[in-house]
């Protein structure tokens, strides 16, 4: 869908120099630029490559506020957050109108509610009793288990499980089997989540597990029953949270990270990949790094290897 | 499906004090306790509160067993094991008669042996040969490959991949390209072995891969080629075992930890999170828990942790 | 398929000592050896087991190439690289001709170009636009988005996802929100290319994603957006590549690792099980292992362990 350069400075809030009259009809890289594509400079050093580039225009810091001869080249959409005016460009040059649509392969049980323009890929097996709001994407081959309840504009990519149960077990003493804790909680997904590839998410044992708007989860993230977490997080691929884990708001969590039970993460803590925090720890901090296993601020941990790698050297 | 508290002590082995006629039809956590269902209290300091709680009954531990004025507030089902009690009942209270089900949408091949009271989810995909026994339970989009045999009373969760191929080249020293080795054995899933969410499970290279009754795996945990796996094991979620693992009885392990090629675990050993066992390694220790990579003995790493932090500390 | 041994010798180059008549089905290991399978041999020491086994023949190094007293008992393929002479035999044995074959039950967009002798499993989706080219095999339960393209001979397992959206996101300073960045590249799979079941690899951001020929990817690997992959890298297990990444021809990685945004790991390098690599670090050395977390040569790491080991136990 094309927009004028006039029209996308207004719904993005940009400062305009040069031709409004302009279209653009999609986003790329520099190095990929068309002559009806928009692209983005950040870093001021890269202001002349995107003016030498085809492209029609430039969505570029306000560092560039005041480059007349800038935007005689090329027009400008200065903004104070450039990458993220090119974010929304982007989503504004992709809007389609679209209805709810399910493919008829998708298996969706009759007590399904399914909310308007939502779309249900391929292969996709929606259980009983599952509520999906509106304007979200479930892709192919998606599972979601029954009793699972998803907000508005979810996101949820290929193979991803949805309301899986936990892993909880009781041991008997006298046999040293393992007999299945019930697992008969449910599953909340609030608005604005989007979740990866083959990702797992656990239902509560009892109670529930409820994942908080706007927070993002890459691929093969696994999330265990009882876990809550808050709003606005990270969550890079392949990293673990185990049963009953909590984590409040504003968290980054790096790749491959493990967090072990009952572990709390406070608001705004950030955890470097890898890192792991062992069962019922509190990680306090907010904009604190921690690393390693067990996780300790990054400083200590940096320290930690200096010291290690300087003692190993000085020995013979 | 309802039962008398009396019949559920007397199914469950309970000592039963109190009213024998009530009748419970389903478990939940204090918190969300109601009047036709069933709590247990494995700890006394919780036994007020689950009396004061709208729970018809309580499943408490046998430190309770006097406790007759706590009898006539709720009548009570005592155990030695009550987790393990509430655990059973919440499958009693559970269980209804099931047919064999095969959802239509589920792609079995003609050749296919599948058990009384077996049910296949949507979208599953399983080759020719498969033998799958009595009352197991394969979730939806869950693909398992020819061959493969699965014994009574297993539970496939969504997404698992089943007898794949395992990951196994030789490389041609002239070309240096790869070159699969063959990978033509099978799978064996003995009884009561239950499979989280998107795991795989390759099949033997040559020979087999087995996993013995009773172990419980999580989600995204990986099984390679030829591994050996014994009965009443627990592998968290995200734990990867390479080719010719053997891992004997009675192990636990934690999640994302990661066990080399011809590593041996033996019996009764603890694995912690994220640590990891190197190529042929023997792991030894009934009981013992092991920790790091390479893995050793916890009370070793953390003598080291600390020895590491506080000369980090001394150090300007 | 059957073939004779004097076949077999000269389509795999080795040298036969004994009756090149006798015919052979299937290869198999020492312990399962039947009559009219090929097995193979690469230590001396397990030549006079193999003699005695009743395998029909038998692929050995060419220290046996004297050995007549060896090729009068049992006939003899003799091979400098005996293990690729095993693996060429497997599938040589193992040929069938084959049509392009798509299972009824995938939903393959009506925009896709398939090539010769392909074939696609059950339950795989395939979107628009995507290119496959000849003698590849999908599985089952397969995803792959629109626009990838896929070479000759790719071979990816169950449920693997192929082109999904990477994990990029602006934060809206104001808000506190994540936007996501643009996803709108695509995913290039080179010849000869295998992929693991239930394996994620993200398309491009802006740009491409590519997987070089030849490179090899085990089960629950994770590759971002923007990664480029050399040829002929072996990936193992549950490995993870961060967006930007760049990973040059004939690398090693062992499972687990976990490679961060924007590193380059040049030729030839070599990554123990659980190693990290840090953010825009370079990795450099061919045939050099590095390990642990951040990823350093292994004799350093190796030092620094026992440095660690030997302080702590010193002090009480």
């Amino acid at each position: 869908m094309k927009h004028t350069l006039r029209d996308l400075a207004a719904k993005l809030g940009c400062h305009l120099l040069g031709d409004g009259s302009i279209t653009v009809s999609s986003v790329s890289s520099l190095q990929s630029a068309s002559s009806e594509g928009l692209v983005f400079v950040e870093d001021a050093q890269y202001l002349d490559a995107a003016i030498a580039s085809p492209a029609a225009a430039i969505i570029v810091g306000d560092f560039a506020a005041g480059n007349f001869a800038a935007s005689t080249a090329k027009s400008l959409l200065i903004s104070a957050q450039p990458r993220l005016a090119f974010a929304r460009a982007a989503k504004l040059l992709r809007d389609v109108d679209r209805d709810q649509a399910i493919h008829p392969s998708a298996i969706v049980a009759a007590s399904v509610k399914i909310g308007e323009e939502t779309t249900i890929g391929a292969g996709s097996v929606i259980g009983d009793n599952v509520l999906i709001g509106n304007q979200c994407r479930i892709d192919a081959n998606v599972t979601i288990y029954s009793g699972t309840t998803l907000g508005d504009r979810v996101i949820v990519q290929a193979g991803a499980v949805l309301g899986s149960e936990g892993f909880g077990y009781v041991r008997d003493s006298k046999t040293g089997r393992y007999e299945q804790f019930p697992q008969i909680g449910r599953l909340v997904i609030e608005d604005d989540v989007e979740i990866g590839a083959n990702s797992t998410i656990d239902h509560g044992a009892l109670d529930e597990t409820r994942i908080r708007r706007g927070t993002k989860i890459d691929n093969l993230v696994h999330i265990g029953h009882n876990v809550q977490i808050g709003e606005n997080l990270v969550i890079a691929a392949q990293t673990g949270l185990s049963g009953s884990a909590i984590v409040e708001d504003n968290v980054i969590i790096g790749g491959q990270v493990g967090i072990a039970d009952h572990v709390r993460i406070e608001e705004g803590a950030i955890l470097g990949a890898q890192s792991g925090i062992p069962t019922k720890k509190v990680i306090r901090g907010k904009g604190v790094v921690f690393w390693g296993t067990p996780a300790r601020p990054i400083r200590e941990y940096l320290k930690e290897l200096a010291f290690l790698s300087r003692s190993a050297k000085k020995e013979r």
